[in-house]
């Protein structure tokens, strides 16, 4: 297999979010399902903001994130994503650029704006997002480049992707170049409400052809239809051969399932949990570095650890810490 | 005098920060005069900001942060400055809007993008900004309404406006609005650095025409070429009379100046300083709002405090509570 260039590239929707406080008789108000990702269009973006407070600006972008991770792991990442020619976009590669990734996927020059993701803080520190998809929609399979991803020892992709048609294609153009290139491809299923939208095709992906999976309880839950984790894990285990199932369960850690094997990881300590915003998306960016280097899976999942616990000790879903230094403090 | 429909209008500049993390080295390596607020071109601008680290978004503007304040303590705010009609423009006009106050401008449609102001925080918390006003130089006399003006207590005007010839203008034309109507005018310094750049019109200004003067220890120090504070006392009241001036001087509080009286009101407690940005703004808000309420002047310097407080002890130079509860308990 030829040298790589990244140890990880990932394909995501690129984001901008906007998030502001607000209290639940909002969300009710504005008949938002709290907690959940919801996709909604222009007019629908315009009427929320409109009613929405004051609120701050920054790069998000679930894979986005994992890939700043990566890179704040000292790995070598690469993005692909699409975002609009305006002003968003352009702070939007700014900021994954100014975190380490590689991003040349070229801007949309017409069309919708670039994404963003309306953050709805309630007190209990929890979240309402909003997506209004804009210029994602726009990101096809001829952004995917061969060589990219020929490159990159693993491809990593994000299961929001689905959403859109063209990006669905890109997803599994993506697959077929890594996998006939000998390289690892790894899914993240997202969200429980995602895995409902895609069912059928996501359970094939992760059963047939996703070397690396990852998952909360919901989103496994949701995936195979079953009501306990252990019942998951029974139905992970019928699936793909060779396929590792890396599957977080919050306070509880993480679990790790290869061929017959199960590692249980415990969560790493965190004096005050801020914002579990970013928590899977860090988790994802650990336990791929690791794997990237050749550690050993239980070894990935506490790396995978460290940095999720980092993203949610402080606001924001990108670490404010050079990860490199911390994995570094943590393991000695 | 006719009723009015406003306690404060205030005209800014109208600014985007961009806020980042960095160290002196990079403050040193580019430049850049730490603590001060410097003009900036476009070409500059995007070279600093390649440079930058990752960053968030929030809406700024000294003039407009106070209005802010003025609609979080309940009072009747509106904001006069120019944006462009561009995605960061729209940013602006949400947040300023969504926090209660009236903001009407028309954005230009054409011509340089909305301003932004790119803010070095390094690890001793100290904020060093660089701003490329933009759009803020299309703010000329036309958007100065004459019936806005008419309809409030009192105009707030930015020392920062000086430094464009069509906002100087705009500045002019509300003083002699406002005074022909009856009304207040009040002026911020903004900045010793803005000082210098116009100590002799600022002279004039702060010693013929306005009636409410703010200035922080360094700005009243630079507008007197003295070097203590109670030598720029002694300069404050040789000129006009029936002037107010109120100084504000960090962890000692503020003093404020009257025609013949001095009353020294002590700073509020903190319990942990974060950011001090926006602690002028907030003051400056406070005290307006007061003295519109027509409460005794070490009164406003009191709520000036209040709210200052409130801004420091968290990131972000605009409140994230309601300063009309704080002030509220604070009073009882």
């Amino acid at each position: 297999m030829a040298r790589s260039d990244y140890d990880v590239v990932g394909i995501g929707n690129a984001i901008v979010d906007v998030l502001a406080k607000t209290d639940d008789a909002f969300l009710k108000g504005n008949r938002l399902a709290k907690d959940a990702m919801t996709l909604i269009d222009a007019e629908r973006a315009h009427l929320l903001y409109t009613a929405m407070n004051p609120g701050i600006e920054c790069s998000g972008g679930s894979a986005a994130n994992t890939m700043v991770g990566v890179a704040s792991l000292g790995g070598r990442a690469g993005y692909i994503g699409k975002v609009c020619a305006d002003q968003l976009g352009e702070i939007f590669r700014h900021d994954i650029r100014a975190a380490g990734v590689t991003f040349a996927t070229p801007a949309a020059k017409s069309g919708p704006p670039t994404a963003r993701c309306l953050i709805f803080v309630t007190p209990d520190a929890h979240r309402t997002m909003q997506t209004y998809l804009g210029a994602c929609v726009e990101l096809g399979p001829d952004d995917v480049h061969e060589r990219t991803i020929e490159a990159a020892e693993i491809v990593y992709l994000e299961g929001y992707l689905w959403d859109k048609p063209a990006a669905k294609e890109a997803f599994r153009k993506a697959m077929r170049i890594a996998h006939a290139a000998g390289r690892k491809v790894a899914l993240t299923l997202s969200d429980p409400f995602c895995v409902d939208r895609h069912r059928a095709e996501f359970r094939e992906l992760a059963d047939q052809h996703v070397d690396i999976l990852f998952a909360n309880e919901a989103e496994i839950a949701a995936l195979y239809q079953v009501k306990t984790f252990d019942a998951a894990v029974v139905e992970l285990r019928a699936g793909k051969s060779n396929r590792i199932a890396a599957l977080t369960r919050s306070a509880q850690g993480s679990v790790v399932v290869d061929n017959g094997q199960t590692y249980a990881v415990p969560a790493e300590k965190v004096e005050r949990v801020i914002d579990t915003t970013g928590a899977g998306d860090l988790f994802a960016a650990g336990f791929l570095w690791a794997l990237a280097q050749g550690r050993p899976l239980d070894m990935c999942g506490r790396i995978g650890g460290i940095a999720a616990a980092e993203v949610i000790s402080h606001f924001g879903a990108r670490p404010e810490i050079a990860l490199k230094d911390l994995v570094k403090t943590k393991l000695g």
